[in-house]
């Protein structure tokens, strides 16, 4: 009788204070950093995208051929949430409820110590969104213009980036040729896109 | 009797399972990414770095009055140690044992479907380290050049690095002014140095 009650408060206090068995399970982590949508659907951006994984940054870059250099160039720095990362670290490819945030910054030249070339100023100039939700969207991906915390529609399957990823992405519909830490990854585990080995193909021959 | 061994063996139990206490105590979370140091006091090189906090990247930045454009511009990368990061949003100060690691990489212009501007690539150009580590360093801080893993020792005080950031630098011996989402923090908590508020003072008077 002694024993069985005190094992029985012994389960009950160990329970009280055990971590949550996520913590000892193997297999991937929960993505706290999934999409979430408002009711009608429009995403509910995430705020917190600064302290996730940093991709790359890029100064006036443009895809059009024709393109001048800006008076007023911008960086593109580009973010992803953790787990997605830590997933495509093990397989080259995207989880489902990845999401990408491109964040858009004025530049400035001169400006404290410095006398050349740009630095990033406060000034974000626009953030776009782009999700991976293959149960909810055509197409499995979707991109939204998103100005602070305010829901985003979807932006229409006819806006110009769509195509463009479809056509040109080195790893599903994501631009990995520009993350240098990734692209790496992407050949090792053989996940670069037939267009992507295309146009890189191309271009080669094009330089030599 | 009973109730005392029931008690105990909860006790016992529980503890077992519970939780450091640390995740329970109010207060600043263990550091992780603290400095390590080999035997001979030179610094083991942080390799995670790239899932740190981006603070910014720059592009063919020079502190030279006289520099000319780059042909091979670089880009910039700086990352701090999350626990650094978190204590800087609280206090607008960087805590001991902060890690600041600048990552310079080459750039590309025209590949893939870019046209225009600068995109970073592949090559590293190098990684300077910049350590908080009061008990151990003269005015705190040291400069370590790193290569990879291997152990690196301290740039000698005569390294130009510690006058200018000394002299120029917005926050303790770092230049936040460079850090779009940092500088309106140190703002507010009133952290920005004297002499860069000296310096932002001059060049207003400058442009107007």
């Amino acid at each position: 009788m002694i024993k069985n009650v005190a094992v029985r408060l012994a389960l009950i206090v160990a329970a009280a204070f055990a971590p949550p068995m996520a913590a000892f399970a193997e297999g991937p982590s929960k993505n706290v950093h999934e999409p979430t949508y408002a009711a009608d659907g429009r995403l509910i951006p995430p705020t917190d995208y600064r302290e996730w994984i940093f991709l790359s940054s890029g100064l006036d870059m443009s895809y059009n051929e024709k393109a001048l250099a800006s008076a007023q160039p911008v960086f593109d720095n580009v973010f992803v949430n953790p787990e997605a990362y830590r997933a495509f670290l093990q397989t080259g490819t995207w989880p489902d409820k990845t999401q990408f945030v491109l964040e858009v910054r004025s530049s400035t030249s001169k400006g404290s110590i410095n006398h050349r070339g740009h630095f990033q100023n406060g000034d974000i100039k626009g953030v776009e969104v782009h999700v991976k939700d293959v149960t909810r969207f055509d197409g499995g991906w979707a991109f939204f213009d998103v100005e602070g915390s305010a829901p985003a529609a979807k932006l229409p399957m006819t806006a110009a980036c769509y195509a463009c990823h479809r056509d040109h992405a080195a790893v599903d519909t994501t631009f990995v040729q520009f993350y240098p830490t990734l692209l790496p990854l992407a050949r090792e585990h053989a996940t670069l896109s037939t267009s992507y080995l295309k146009d890189e193909a191309e271009l080669a021959k094009a330089v030599h």
